[in-house]
């Protein structure tokens, strides 16, 4: 075997574990931001998610994203990766019906695991906005959704040779595919389920305190880690010099994130709150994800201190706009995950590791990149949003997607899975 | 150095890395399914086990394992991994006394470093059966026998040129060679301890809640992602199509069992036991293992989905049987490495990765495969069995195994380590 | 693009994020062993803490530590990592203003980003010794000045060809630059600050356990887990049988100094004191640090057992001293990084791995080298003793470095961060 197959294969696999392993941090965010009445059902849903994301995506949606058809889905080779393929042939030897990845020189099922791992990622961003009120039945039913149709269906527009990649917008690692997707189906969800009970009451926003910040913050630190799988992976090739500039453009990505978030949230809540630093974070890694190997470091640094900034922000709006979203995944997800599509077309320098974007606004591209990038923004809101707000409304007026008020009260643990998570400790549960 | 010894070094080193990992997986899994006021004694256990593996395999288990010897034993090099040895050199170019082991071109220190993780999860096994009772001196006593004697000799058997291998009898990654072993000693251990105090009062089956689900959810995420370390690191080799094979069965048979253990316990128990849905990974994962890189990708889902069903039966069945495992490793790892080393006889496809095992017998095999693992599963137990009884015994007799009845009921934190898991929380520790 | 160049650059990257991981064990192990009333301040400080780092490491530290310059700090390519540099080019090849690192043939990005990891844990070190009582503003700052100033001096000497380097010392991978830097920064830290209230009243010491060993144990696998990448990833090149040999006498330190220090304070406080159990552990690795490359397995062993030994006694110490520091960072970092830096004047062999260290004491190589690396010891104590006590005068005199007697009392996280880490939980905080 080819040392070049050999070695991009190690990577691609490797990376793809760091991401798999993302499963665990958002499960520690989720919960460590939910109350404990609530952790059972909310490390269910992480857990089961990956579970469903990985039958889905090996059923049909790797096919319907990958598969050779029309500038919208996929067509051929659909059904359990069954597509005649010749990987890890690349170029004008490939022969088979996943052309649209035949760029990466690695076998079929190494391609497969790294596109499945990013699939449960964006069907797990969902999970944080519709917590504490959500049934597990109808949330796993929507990850079905989720990983059959909604996400390869975008995905094939972007990375599948679809009309958006033929268009020349540009997403390395999945600010649009993976983030704003999640955030927009997120989204939806939680406009279908309402605000948590107490919330919003009597025309107050109620702070509904986290049962365990170690553990958002432990949470934090595995996506961070995770981060550098998902960033640096998505060459799916062992390029030195691009690999080692996307660590570094994602590492001061987050830096700086951390830092602007901490400042803004001191200055306007007087204190530095812990989830907002843990949610600059988060919304630095999000916004440098799609141009994290077009950009320069120092490019990176302010997109990481604007992405500090804005989860800040969002976070109040989304609480001014009655939005319950009990961990911000849609200031973290949605907002940088936008922001960080647009940034490509603000920043992006042919120069920085050979793939040819075109110049971004700033260095004199103009708006043709922009333009591109400002497409996918739109066409993916309304198309993600569409879905998953029909998808929610079916599921909602056949099973119900909110468990009932005395169930929400006493926390989904018990009623849901007839389990607590914190047997032993006094744990205060009312409310 | 020739690249491929590069490549294949970093492969094997990188998974064992993952593998050692999981004893932070197997720590978390147990403690969060036990009480709090034994989490201490825990978390010692799990955290002593692996030094205590490290020195007694470094010792002899090594050279009893793979050392040159009879079909039962290794002979030669026995001590602290000090025989002769021209690793990297493979095949008829070895010169040394590991020769079982010189199919794989890495340096020694790299093979041992590997092999020793293995070894140290086996001993980790036993530990959650027997939580919440053991004497921690008893503990440490027992895994350097596991280390130094029991392991090794069965490892000699299977992977180190002994009787099984040249019976031509499977295991890829040790769905015997680990997870039986573990599996059968900590039965031994279970039924030489006798069941914790209260769980089988008066004819009733009392469930006993662990202290923390986050914290053995989280544990079982760390396990699946050291699994990938697991299954394909087992190759100890960067082989691109078998790694990657490797990844997408262990993935699918993990999702494929949390599915169906979640949804049989959803049936039997009326609710999606969150200890179940757990448990049915871990037991795709076991039942996996052996087979992972001889049979197809929905074969690895056919497997996935009867070790989630087995495991649920499991666990209802060894409590009819009033064999108190607090965590469930019995059902996990005694009854699926069991499955999974017969499903080597029954999905195996010589055409799957390259190694010659023969078809299994829904492929056109016949019975000669699945009689060779079938003579592992029952030679094994009782091997493993009767010496870890004889152990068990021993130590009982000696030293004394069971804390005593009061420390029991106070928890053996302050008993036996006289610290507590978590000062300055409320905890309910009587019963 | 070279083969060499890829698989280096691999290694190099994939062992940074296991260091970089360890972040994650650092704010576990301190969390878990301090009070739950300062655990969301503690989060705080150990995930700011790695912004911080690569910010001020990016900023000056890289250009200070390896730029061209003086026996005593780097001048040239001073900011931004912006001097002239083609690397992958190595040896007479290189050209550029990072001569001292031009032996490792991978991208200027890839380099940066793995001495950035080991900057920032120098910098975490101090989190723990001065846990409990710090201003998180006053911390901040002072990381700013470790990674901008104190690690990366002490690194020119060491590392970037400076004047300890030319002397022939040898530290593989930090058990000096990282841990000693560390350890002597957070004395002066403990000093300055002085005790926690109530911790050495009316002349006894008072035990103030930790709120969650379950955190710090899982902390301390993180760890030891990070620790393969931090001491095999000192290769910096992915050399077969060194990576293999130190992934070996890393892991056999560890084990031996868990076993030693667990039999110590059985034997000195009558039961095996988990924390010690844990401190003995991360002893072994640091002390294993500086000599993991240069000896063999067999002094490991020795190294480890006595590593273990130490880190009990220097507990005990500390405590006698008055010097509180929460987590025992002195008595792991300082003693065992001093330790393990004249472990490599003893047990050095020139044999091992090729590096041409000269042997140590222990195998006929006279007081040669041994001297060299006491030179080290004494001139890294007296530079970063001083400036750090300096550093935090400063900090004490313009903004303070202590919070108030009743937020200490009451807990840093309502007081600095206005958040509490386990809502809904009944946790005891007075005191």
């Amino acid at each position: 075997m080819e040392t070049k197959v050999i070695v991009d294969t190690m990577w691609v696999l490797i990376t793809a574990f760091l991401v798999f392993f993302m499963n665990l941090g958002f499960a520690a965010v989720e919960s460590g931001f939910a109350r404990a009445k609530n952790c059972v059902n909310i490390m269910s849903k992480n857990f089961v998610v990956f579970a469903a994301s990985s039958l889905g995506f090996l059923f049909l949606g790797w096919g319907l994203m990958f598969g050779d058809g029309t500038w919208l889905v996929g067509l051929k080779g659909l059904f359990f990766v069954g597509g005649a393929d010749n990987s890890p042939a690349v170029g004008e030897a490939y022969k088979g019906v996943y052309s649209a990845i035949s760029w990466t020189g690695v076998p079929l099922w190494a391609k497969f695991f790294f596109q499945l791992v990013f699939c449960g990622t964006a069907a797990t961003i969902v999970s944080g906005a519709v917590a504490e009120r959500i049934k597990y039945i109808a949330f796993i039913i929507f990850t079905f959704v989720m990983a059959m149709f909604i996400y390869p269906v975008v995905g094939h527009w972007v990375w599948g040779g679809g009309w958006l990649a033929k268009m020349g917008m540009f997403d390395f690692a999945g600010s649009t595919v993976v983030h704003s997707i999640g955030g927009w189906a997120a989204l939806a969800g939680v406009i279908m389920l309402g605000p948590r009970i107490g919330k919003y009451d009597n025309g107050h926003i109620k702070a509904i305190p986290g049962h365990n910040l170690s553990l958002a913050t432990l949470g934090t630190f595995v996506l961070w880690f995770g981060w550098f799988g998902f960033n640096p992976g998505s060459t799916m090739a062992a390029d030195p010099n691009a690999i080692a500039h996307v660590a570094v453009t994602t590492n001061t990505a987050a830096a700086a994130a951390i830092m602007s978030a901490t400042i803004v949230s001191w200055l306007l809540l007087g204190k530095p709150d812990l989830g907002m630093t843990l949610n600059g974070c988060l919304a630095g890694l999000v916004a440098i994800t799609a141009p994290c190997a077009f950009v320069s470091v120092g490019s990176s640094l302010v997109i990481g201190l604007i992405a500090g900034v804005l989860v800040v922000l969002a976070v109040m709006m989304f609480d001014r706009l009655r939005l319950d979203d009990p961990v911000g995944a849609l200031s973290v997800h949605l907002v940088n995950g936008v922001f960080g599509t647009i940034c490509v077309g603000l920043f992006a320098q042919d120069k920085i590791t050979g793939t040819a974007t075109g110049n971004g606004l700033f260095y004199g591209g103009g708006f043709k990149l922009l333009g591109a990038q400002l497409a996918a923004v739109i066409s993916v809101a309304v198309f993600v949003f569409v879905a998953a707000l029909a998808t929610w409304a079916i599921l909602k007026a056949v099973i119900g997607i909110r468990v009932s008020r005395e169930e929400e009260l006493r926390g989904l643990d018990i009623g849901e899975h007839g389990n607590e998570a914190y047997a032993g400790f006094q744990v205060f549960t009312t409310e």
